[in-house]
């Protein structure tokens, strides 16, 4: 059988290999990019789910719009609002089936087989094939602790001209880096005098353990003129509600949604109505603010717990910065006292000492970093994880 | 803002002007292609969806295999082998985000631009415009009451050496025909004389009226050496149990359904989870057969009552096969008697007398059919049909 060319632009994910590694018993798996299936709210997700098919049963289980379904992105709207973006119109974003999805459109919809798009080094890794499979050309800005370097992706924006520039600006993955205020009106600036769409993914944003994260890039672009009509947003209540819902969504200028949500239309129609109608009816009940306290509250002690771990068994072996948010601790080893410097190696004895992580070479669409480690400490608790780094320190 | 290359392949659709005249009061609407929302069976899938996040509320939450949540697969591959379908492994089919994502993935998987692609003339229209955003050339096979016709089928495969044929065996829509069972076994053994993916979309091939339609070609598969490898089957739950549940699935040779399943994980990572469980539990309770009894009883009375209809207000101002099952009356008018011959100018004077239906134009690739008409019996009780066909007598 002979596939489609695009197909010769994406190979299956090294990390798949190592995935199928973690059914071996006992293991304590920090390798997942997922949130704590224990943490989920499934009693107001019940009540939700059955007001859903009380309320309106026959628009919960019809076709509905490719939009979205209106509740949702009404209530979407009121919880953008409630972080900052203001005069958000339910028309303005549509439903896509998962963030995942808003990334398939945008592919879709703005890559041309050839054409350019920079993203952060490293990167979400769907996101990278994602966009290959488009015929995408990558190209890799650099970032630090403060998020990507703006001066450098000013360079490579007159270098590439890209059709976009795509970035998790807030708790990255694989990063854990937060882009820093003053570069976020740097972005925008940059989109605006280079005329160029600046995606912002933000799936993490909501899961900040101390102090809120600056505003997005979105909130933001209110004070940057022009910078708005040139701003994707995508986001969704994986991280933060249930991943198994598939909600998330685009927010776009009109013409780029219009498009969008044409191109979804022979997609997969429209996202489920059900999920959507379940989704509208918890973010009306009110259930998302505690919620969301109760999950920041315990990723951020998992993340003491990995860091405290990770700096008192690994020493000066690995840097990192302590993250203050997300799901993630990015590191890097260091190779001091003449311990391993690469992390796939790294990953393998790992797995043998019974702990597993993903190596950070895969989140590179060029020059990748080998010496890059990436580890959650989402779905393990405390006293695992201390075990867990325990043996990843037997390992190293 | 520069859009992709491939947008330009498509337009929006034509039936989409149309629908917005839909929301005009009084109107009985024979323009829709979905299911009756009265006929759904909200208790069983609400009595599914509390026994999803009963017994395993983390899985039907969290994500979920890009292939499809095991338990769903199982009941699949059950519901299948009970229309035939012998030795059906779960692995042998992966969930899709209802049989829309189906096409995409198989657009995704095998079209490259340029590549042609046999459809029936006419087809379901979200076929046409997804495969033609990945560029494929679509190439128009006749059809007659008994489906395609194989001889021009043949001659149409040697002559453009299709990367597939897309066919609708089974009460298609528009056309509301079914392929005769030599026909069947026919495209099976082209499918092999010319080593050639021959895709089975299937989505209302439950809707039988009376006696059940031949079997699937899937089913036949097993009788035809070396047809079961070149052949995909798309199969979907939205017609018979709800569309908003949005689960479909795609049975195909393995290595199809590998690289079907990659380009499934960048789309939309999977399926919703919650979906799916609801989905498997509703199937594992066994409520599917008496739903399907009760859905055809009510549709085999439409289509009597919109055939009775038309052959007595209509006259021989239209030709139409007697439905067997499926959703649609695929009509043509005559201009017997100096009636109207354009189903596009029919369609507007129709919704000024208050009934709507969709002309046939935009089902055919190519050279259009302009006196073709499609009009749905589904969503519509007798009476109701009875004077929306008496409307559309006075618009003729």
């Amino acid at each position: 059988m002979q596939f489609a060319d695009r197909l010769q632009n994406v190979e299956t994910s090294a990390i798949r290999e190592l995935f199928k590694l973690l059914g071996k018993p006992g293991i304590i798996s920090f390798a997942g990019g997922f949130p704590d299936s224990a943490l989920f709210d499934v009693e107001g997700i019940r009540a939700a789910s059955q007001q859903a098919l009380t309320d309106e049963p026959g628009a919960a289980l019809q076709y509905g719009a490719t939009e979205g379904y209106q509740p949702l992105r009404e209530q979407i709207a009121a919880f953008m609002a409630g972080k900052g973006v203001t005069g958000l119109a339910p028309e303005q974003l549509i439903v896509t089936t998962g963030s995942q999805q808003a990334l398939d459109l945008l592919g879709k919809t703005l890559i041309s087989p050839g054409d350019k798009v920079i993203v952060e080094g490293p990167t979400f890794l769907a996101t990278i094939q994602c966009f290959r499979l488009y015929g995408a050309e990558l190209v890799s800005a650099p970032i630090d602790g403060q998020g990507v370097d703006t001066d450098a992706l000013e360079r490579l924006i007159v270098e590439h001209k890209p059709k976009f520039v795509y970035l998790i600006p807030t708790f990255g993955n694989p990063s854990g880096a937060t882009l820093a205020l003053e570069r976020r009106r740097k972005v925008l600036e940059l989109a605006v005098r280079h005329q160029v769409v600046v995606v912002e993914d933000d799936p993490y944003g909501d899961l900040y353990f101390g102090e809120a994260p600056p505003p997005s890039l979105l909130a933001l672009s209110a004070s940057v003129a022009g910078s708005r009509e040139l701003l994707v947003h995508c986001g969704s209540l994986s991280k933060v509600l249930s991943p198994g819902l598939r909600v998330g969504w685009m927010i776009a200028p009109p013409e780029l949604l219009a498009k969008a949500t044409m191109c979804k239309q022979f997609s997969d129609a429209h996202t489920s109505t059900f999920a959507q109608a379940t989704a509208a009816q918890y973010l009306k009940a009110g259930r998302m603010p505690a919620t969301l306290d109760r999950v920041r509250a315990v990723y951020a002690e998992r993340a003491q717990a990995m860091g405290d771990a990770l700096r008192r068994d690994l020493g000066d072996a690995v840097q990192f910065v302590q993250p203050q948010g997300g799901l993630f601790v990015w590191a890097r080893l260091t190779g001091a006292g003449g311990k391993a410097t690469d992390g796939r190696a790294l990953a393998t004895r790992a797995i043998e000492q019974g702990v597993a992580f993903v190596p950070g070479t895969p989140f590179f669409c060029a020059n990748p970093d080998h010496a890059t480690l990436r580890l959650s400490f989402a779905t393990v608790d405390s006293d695992k994880i201390r075990e867990g780094v325990a043996r990843l320190a037997r390992a190293l």
